[in-house]
């Protein structure tokens, strides 16, 4: 997506250990017109799939999810991350490793909002190394939800994330696809 | 808004300690198509204000946020939730008491998106205590922007948050204000 990469190398900021910075627009500082852009091209995407829910994770994909539902009709649900060790036998429950902080966290959604019956597109803002996607995909399996596929502004392809995604027959649509951030050069892939 | 407070009595649940869940269209599920609506009269009710950002707080503002947003053609930049104890000197930081969890903790958002020159809306799913709203509104005092006014989507009156932010002088706008959920009877107030 044209405008998004542009956004990308005009906004984005590099940091030592391939550390891309988007939060002007994309997650803290948030460019709801950029977001429609985005939502709009989820919608152009996974339009003729069914899909009637949109999951995401706190906090940062709620936003994008939010603005990407208007296109398809349909509610948003976000998991949310937790430390409560007691948790009520009413929700689908994984655990997630952070990548960053190197810690695992618990991930719940309320299983009264999870049913075999829904096709389920989870969005999120970046894809790395997937471990919160494969976290929101499980909990879709343990509902028997199914997965429609997987929309990501944020791709960076040089980490294993994708791979690791569709290793489980889930279709990723990333928006961005970064492949290298060498010598502070941003590349995307082209199709 | 009698969309909202009509949604509240259909699928809100009251847990003892004046609990009340509305987590099925508000701030676990959402419902987009109400969120829209909230939205809308959040924009007659600020329109004339020159609201250039919205600021919201993670992660149940955000949605509200960025729907809202739309209206007002601007920015929506949300304050995050922090336990990390080295924070940078580019952000501004304030500390908010958790009244359900009984702890506290940093709250930040990073200086380069709030300056002096910021008519800045606040909204947020919920109003109680207003500890999360109260350090909202020490940031933007922090950076020398303007709070032009709270936008709430539901009050708990019976609770002091509203008047205490009224204290510091900021408008407080509630489209569904709680009196009383005595005896498992949801009560509105009558404007």
């Amino acid at each position: 997506m044209q405008l998004l990469e542009e956004r990308i190398l005009k906004d984005g900021k590099l940091f030592p250990g391939n550390i891309l910075k988007v939060d002007s627009f994309l997650n803290h500082q948030m460019d709801i017109g950029l977001l429609n852009e985005i939502g709009k091209e989820f919608h152009r995407l996974f339009a003729d799939d069914g899909v009637n829910k949109i999951l995401t994770i706190e906090s940062s994909g709620i936003g994008i999810a939010c603005i990407a539902a208007q296109y398809f009709n349909c509610p948003v649900l976000f998991a949310k991350k937790t430390k409560t060790k007691n948790i009520a036998s009413s929700v689908f429950k994984t655990q997630v490793k952070s990548f960053t902080h190197g810690t695992t966290y618990d991930v719940i959604v309320s299983k009264e909002f999870l049913h075999k019956t829904d096709r389920i597109l989870i969005i999120d803002d970046f894809l790395a190394e997937g471990n919160a996607l494969l976290g929101l995909i499980d909990i879709c399996r343990q509902a028997g939800a199914e997965v429609i596929g997987c929309g990501i502004a944020v791709e960076k392809a040089f980490q294993p994330g994708s791979s690791r995604i569709r290793e489980k027959g889930v279709r990723v649509e990333s928006l961005a696809v970064i492949t290298s951030m060498d010598g502070g050069e941003i590349k995307f892939e082209r199709k």
